[in-house]
């Protein structure tokens, strides 16, 4: 019980109170991630809420207090996503929306997710601090099971609110103690009817904006509180085959043989220079392969590797992919083997606006943000919303870009920095 | 019942008869593979007879009652090698020995090491038959436990006859049931001790013989029944790891990656290219590798990988791990990645004399076939007998190549052939 503050001394230690200012509290936002963190918290201090748990629920509820405190009305959809709505002046406005997520991985961090929500929390707190009123409503959103951890595949509250029809797929899905996506939504009191409910009539929503962790090294190494997302990558995975013929590796001579993964190896290190020939955004990596047999003394009979590959641009990312595969059937060739691949999943890149990136760089000189601008490679809720509303997203610094990791942290100061810029951003676009 | 002559019936149906003189039979021949191969028989009618087994014994029986009706002096040694001697006019001069091994790999096939075992015996039932009598004494050898894959090393037998030192290792050997060597060797009615003392003055050999099957497709390419080995490739293991930083694919830039998989690719295309630069019998294989996390979208932090290098000339082998080394370390450098290495084998490969090879090429040539010189790939029992004294090797063709499996064929003929080359042979050794 001693380290109950294991996470806001940490924080404070180092916060400079001068960012306490038009209402926002660095104590508060401190004394909320410890808050949070103590949910679910893990032997190595990390977060363990799954989407969909009593944990996650358990941190929605300790939110929705916070929301009903700062006077915001609450609502639970019936995806899992909780809403705190700040009725504007004008409640026949579109509204402005902003949040993220509190479910977290098996053994996660304390600022993925959970700094969005309390960012955008503190907003409203700091209006009411304030006694400003927004023209348009505001609304705080945690979405329900980002992750995806629960059935390997995530972003089922934003889905639900959007009305992604692959429901279909969803109903498949099983978690590992064998609890079917119905199940589990039983489990929280909801329904696939409810699920199905969620869906809103997002004209009723004018944009959405999200502070989220960078999760990379990008801001750390330019020395930069927070940056300016330019859109977020979708990522396309194949699963591509390679099959050759095993064989001794004593007795085929080295012209005699069809080695599978000496082709794949090919293709791997081609794989990684196509992306810089694109442009900056541009990524594909290899990072899981099997090789069978798979025995010290047999050339390899088949190897079976997944291309995670993105861009923040659909004809980049797309063009990417079909090159990937051109590589694939090329070097096939080259080696006289065979290939098959299949596409596993393909998101649709989110660009951000330009208006909205320059509105953001404004806030950012405001506050004495040098604009940095950056894209984002991971999904986030963002990526979903925003296929029906302008987005925008702040991404705060990450210590050494470590996440989905106890080892996740970000600096006080980074974080209040990227509530400011939130909130100017947000009475910017009234 | 009725498949109880499935091996016998296949062998015999294209099998030539004019094959049958000097006294070989290739229908004895064809019977004691079909009866050996019913000892341990799987659900594939392959082989179970893993060394130093119930099976093995088994077998081992089975060809004692042969050498003891051939006439032989039959005695099995210390490490559980069984030895059947013909007495040759001169007692006092060194014998020439032959044979091979009865053991299999879990679910292997009825040639390997059966036919040089059943080669070796062949040629004393023709000398019997024919009344002749050699000056030299004759030996038919069946070495225990060649395959090793009770204890995942093999080549225990004929390592015990030269008295290989390395007994301390092989304490620490233990089977996949718990067993260790010892209690193993116990099992047999054998013991360390006896396994000792079965080390044999090896100036009592004058030189060892072993006809074996190719495992691989050389043979097959040529249309030649049997064909002159040239020596026999030592393996050299090396497990490379390379250590990069992991990452998250879609977050960080391809220009600030340390991507062990792709320092590991470029490394297996590369060793891939090396032996071809040297010889025609070198090779080099990476049949193994382990990619960590290996997650779809985490840039690999760690890859360990195996290469397996070999050629019959130390030199050139030898020549050839360093490039491999030199090689890892040059990518690891260009790639500012770390490596390190641990070289988990490395067997002294043994080039067999031109004089040897010459003869065979006389024998060959007198029995109708076209001398065909290649080297052994794989290490054979032939490869330990080879350090203390001369040998030489017969490989008969394999059907595609295919070995430590059931589908593991050589038709009657080719085997028949061999047998007729290896009687030659012997005799003009005498």
């Amino acid at each position: 019980m001693e380290r109950e503050n294991f996470i806001q001394d940490r924080l404070l230690k180092e916060f400079d109170v001068q960012l306490n200012h038009s209402g926002i509290s660095g104590e508060r936002i401190a004394q909320r991630i410890n808050e949070l963190a103590t949910i679910g918290r893990t032997e190595d201090d990390g977060s363990n809420r799954v989407g969909y748990s009593e944990e996650e629920v358990q941190a929605q509820n300790r939110v929705a207090g916070w929301m009903r405190d700062a006077g915001l009305q609450v609502r639970r959809d019936g995806a899992g996503n909780l809403i705190g709505r700040w009725e504007g002046k004008d409640p026949t406005l579109p509204a402005i929306m902003s949040g993220s997520h509190v479910d977290s991985v098996p053994n996660g961090g304390h600022f993925d997710g959970t700094l969005g929500v309390l960012a955008a929390l503190e907003v409203a707190e700091a209006w009411k601090h304030t006694n400003y009123q927004p023209i348009r409503s505001y609304e705080v959103v945690v979405f329900a099971d980002e992750e995806g951890s629960r059935f390997n595949g995530g972003l089922n509250g934003s889905e639900g609110m959007i009305g992604n029809q692959n429901l279909e797929e969803k109903k498949k899905l099983t978690d590992k103690e064998g609890y079917c996506f119905e199940e589990v939504l039983n489990q929280n009191h909801l329904s696939i009817s409810s699920y199905q409910s969620a869906k809103r009539d997002m004209n009723e929503v004018e944009m959405f904006v999200e502070v989220h962790i960078e999760q990379g090294k990008r801001l750390e190494k330019q020395g930069i509180p927070c940056g300016i997302v330019t859109g977020i990558a979708g990522p396309c995975w194949l699963e591509v085959t390679f099959i050759g013929d095993a064989g001794h590796a004593g007795n085929t001579p080295m012209d005699d043989r069809k080695d599978a993964l000496v082709a794949a190896s090919k293709f791997i290190y081609e794989v990684n220079q196509l992306p810089r020939q694109i442009n900056d955004s541009a990524v594909a990596t290899v990072g899981k392969q099997f090789v069978e047999p798979n025995g010290v003394n047999v050339i390899p009979g088949k190897v079976t590797l997944y291309v995670d590959i993105r861009d923040i641009y659909q004809d980049t990312r797309d063009a990417l992919v079909n090159q990937v595969l051109d590589l694939a059937e090329e070097i096939s060739k080259s080696f006289h083997i065979t290939y098959h691949y299949l596409e596993k999943t393909r998101f649709k890149p989110i660009p951000i606006q330009e208006e909205k990136q320059q509105l953001l760089a404004e806030c950012m000189e405001e506050v004495g943000v040098k604009p940095y601008r950056l894209p984002s490679g991971a999904g986030h809720d963002a990526m979903i919303i925003g296929r029906h509303v302008p987005i925008a997203m702040i991404f705060v610094q990450s210590k050494d870009g470590i996440s989905h990791n106890p080892l996740e942290w970000s600096k006080l100061n980074d974080c209040v920095q990227s509530v400011h810029v939130l909130k100017r951003f947000i009475e910017k676009v009234q």
